[in-house]
């Protein structure tokens, strides 16, 4: 195309706004939707649109479900005296994928970060604390990143919550299991000397 | 999200069918999409489906527009005795951007691929030979890929074209400018001391 064709340059366009698309990989998305065909391009806009229609956060924990409740929070063997708090969906994914986990979440929805003006208002930390005023919570536990806004995350609920009588606890930290020492950072390697464990 | 839920599982799925989108990738845009405000994704669904529907080929070149003809075969000023022939609209766009090139094109759509069962039946081959017909066309410029299709399909063309009477030329080998002579390959290097020119 020598000058741009407007209709796909809005489209390239579209896609670069997306998170880890650059110019290229636009271009190769948009003449992929070229390329599809009517039925295939009709699925794709239906469930971009139904998707963000009809995905809305759990009235409990805050994660995102198409019904009032997700599935875990409505989950009949859920333990729920046990509240996992993550930053994001995607989080409750990957330690449901474990199937070690029997409580329950919340999802906070980010973490707290004043660089970027996000305080502990814009997160689900309202939600979080109403939660704990029933009494059947005996643990929380903080599943927030290892980074520093996750740990200041993870520091400043815990005291909130200790004062309610409730137990708070945080993932362990260590060297990932199949990774090399070798290779392991100064602190990871520290904080596994710190929790090691006699066997 | 313990359990999938389905829109947005339905949303990964699709974006996961991309080219270059893994999984990881497909989630993060989804997640992006659950992101967006209303207007914004209705703005993102119709681009895709604009484009789909208004883009078609040029009439004369093949090449990507959503008018009867593109711009370069519209462009007044363009020399329509010389048609460069190249696999893909993307090669239009690049060749466009040296801003050298003052002839019109020709895109293929693809290369002759045996392997892959596409033949010179399946690219615009008989769009090519009608348009030189027309005894203005003084030159095609062979400027496929320097790939083994993209050299096959060359040669398989130039012998359809030379009988016609009409000069054919390939896209000049070498090293690519600002290349280092310690990394270029056997093959391109060979290429451009062959190709050498008087200083």
């Amino acid at each position: 195309m020598g000058e741009k064709v407007a209709p796909l340059s809005r489209l390239i366009f579209q896609f670069e706004r997306m998170p880890g698309i650059g110019h290229k990989s636009a271009q190769r998305l948009a003449f992929y939707v070229l390329n599809m065909s009517r039925d295939e391009v009709s699925a794709f806009t239906s469930a971009v649109t139904e998707a963000h229609e009809k995905i809305k956060r759990c009235s409990v924990c805050c994660d995102l479900t198409d019904s009032e409740t997700c599935a875990v929070c409505g989950g009949v063997s859920r333990d729920r005296s046990v509240i996992c708090v993550v930053e994001d969906p995607r989080d409750v994914m990957a330690i449901e994928r474990t199937h070690e986990y029997n409580g329950v979440y919340h999802v906070l929805h980010g973490v707290i970060s004043p660089l970027n003006g996000i305080g502990p208002e814009d997160l689900t930390t309202k939600e979080l604390i109403s939660r704990l005023s029933d009494s059947s919570v005996k643990e929380v536990i903080m599943a927030t990143n290892p980074t520093v806004e996750g740990e200041a995350t993870a520091v400043f609920l815990s005291r909130l919550i200790k004062p309610l009588g409730i137990e708070v606890s945080r993932l362990a930290y260590g060297i990932p299991v199949g990774a090399d020492l070798e290779y392991a950072d100064e602190v990871t390697l520290s904080k596994a000397i710190e929790g090691r464990k006699s066997l």
